[in-house]
C-alpha cells in the first residue's frame, strides 16, 4: 500500500466555476495505482469543489445563476460584510457545496462517470490564487 | 491492509430516494474488516448520495417536496433545457447533495448512525440506471 | 500502514455552529502520522459537520440566519411534524450539508487551510449529544 499527496494551485480570475479535470487526472494517472482511493480537498472558505457535467458548459452557466439567486449578494441578512458583499455569500455557497470529494480508483483509473467534470467553484468576485490539496492511496 | 471495490446497480424509476442501506451494507459486511473506511461514490450528475433517517418514510416525502421547491423544474432562470425541464434542476440538486460519502468501519461494523440511511437521491423523471462504487480499504 | 479510530461526544445546547477544530487536532496530532487522510463522520440526521471560516464569529451568526430563512421551521410543506417544527428543517439542513468530511494529514500536520475551522452544525433547539467519529489512515 502506497500514499501520494500533491497540491494544484489555480488562478482563479472571480466567480466562475473552473475545470480542473485535467489537472487531477493527469496526476493521479502517473502515480500508477490500480486500486486506491483519491481525496480532493480545498484550503479554502470562499471557493469549493464541485462534480458536474462537462459536456455543455451552459450547464456552469446556469449552476452559477442559480446559486447567485440563491444567496445574493449584500443580503440585509448578513452582519459580516467588512470583506464585501459577495464574502458572506461566498462562505454559503461554500457550506452549500462540497470542501471534499473521494472518488474510488478502480481497474487504474479515477472513477469518474462518464459525464463527470471536476470544478473549483469560485465564489469571489476577485482574483485569488486556490489550493487544492490531493490525496492518493491504494496499490 | 487490504482494499476491496464493488457497484452497486440501482433501477430508479422516477425521481424519488431509493433506498440502498441494505446492500450496501450487505456487501461491505461480506468484507470481514475489523476497522477500515468505506467510500461510496456515485458516477452521475442527475443523481446524488444522501444518508438520511431511515424510520419514517414522511421524511422522505418532505425532503423531495423541499428539494422540488428549492429548484423549480421549468425554471426561466435557465438556459440549459434541451435535455427536459427537470434537467438542470437535477445538475443543481446533486450539487446542493453529496456525489461521494466515506463512512468508518469500527469494530467491524460500518458506523452508520441508529436512525441513519443511506440513499440514492435520484433528480429526473425518466427511468434510469445508477451506478453507485464502493471502495472498502482497511483490515 | 496504520489506522486509528476515535469518537468525539460534543454536548450540543441547541441550534447553533460549535467549533470542535481543536477536539479533532488534538488527536489527529497524538496520532503521530505524517502522511495520511483523516476522516469525520457524524452519526446524525439532525446536526452535520461544516469546514468555514474560523476567524470572525459573525460569519457563524449569518451562516445560522441564511439556512434558518432557507429552511423555516413549522413551514407548511412538511408533513413530518410529529417531533417538532424545527424536526423536518433539521433534516433538510443536515442534507444540504456535510455528514462526512476527508482531510489529508501532509507532512505531519492535518492540511486545514489558514481560516478554516471545522464545525458542528446542530439544527435541533433542544440540546442533544452529537456523536462525530474520526478515521485516521496513514503512516
Amino acid at each position: 500500500m502506497q500514499q501520494s499527496t500533491h497540491t494544484i494551485s489555480v488562478s482563479a480570475q472571480g466567480r466562475k466555476l473552473y475545470d480542473i479535470t485535467a489537472q487531477v487526472m493527469n496526476w493521479a494517472n502517473q502515480q500508477a495505482i490500480s486500486t486506491g482511493l483519491l481525496t480532493l480537498y480545498i484550503q479554502h472558505t470562499s471557493a469549493s469543489l464541485l462534480i458536474n457535467e462537462n459536456y455543455d458548459r451552459d450547464v456552469l452557466v446556469d449552476m452559477e445563476a442559480f446559486f447567485n439567486r440563491l444567496v445574493p449578494d449584500g443580503d440585509a441578512l448578513f452582519i459580516h460584510t467588512v470583506e464585501g458583499p459577495d464574502d458572506m455569500p461566498a462562505h454559503v455557497r461554500t457550506a452549500l457545496t462540497q470542501t471534499s470529494l473521494s472518488i474510488p480508483v478502480v481497474e487504474g483509473k479515477v472513477a469518474l462517470g462518464q459525464w463527470q467534470g471536476i470544478f473549483l467553484f469560485e465564489h469571489r468576485y476577485m482574483s485569488a490564487t486556490r489550493r487544492i490539496m490531493m490525496h492518493l492511496i491504494g496499490e
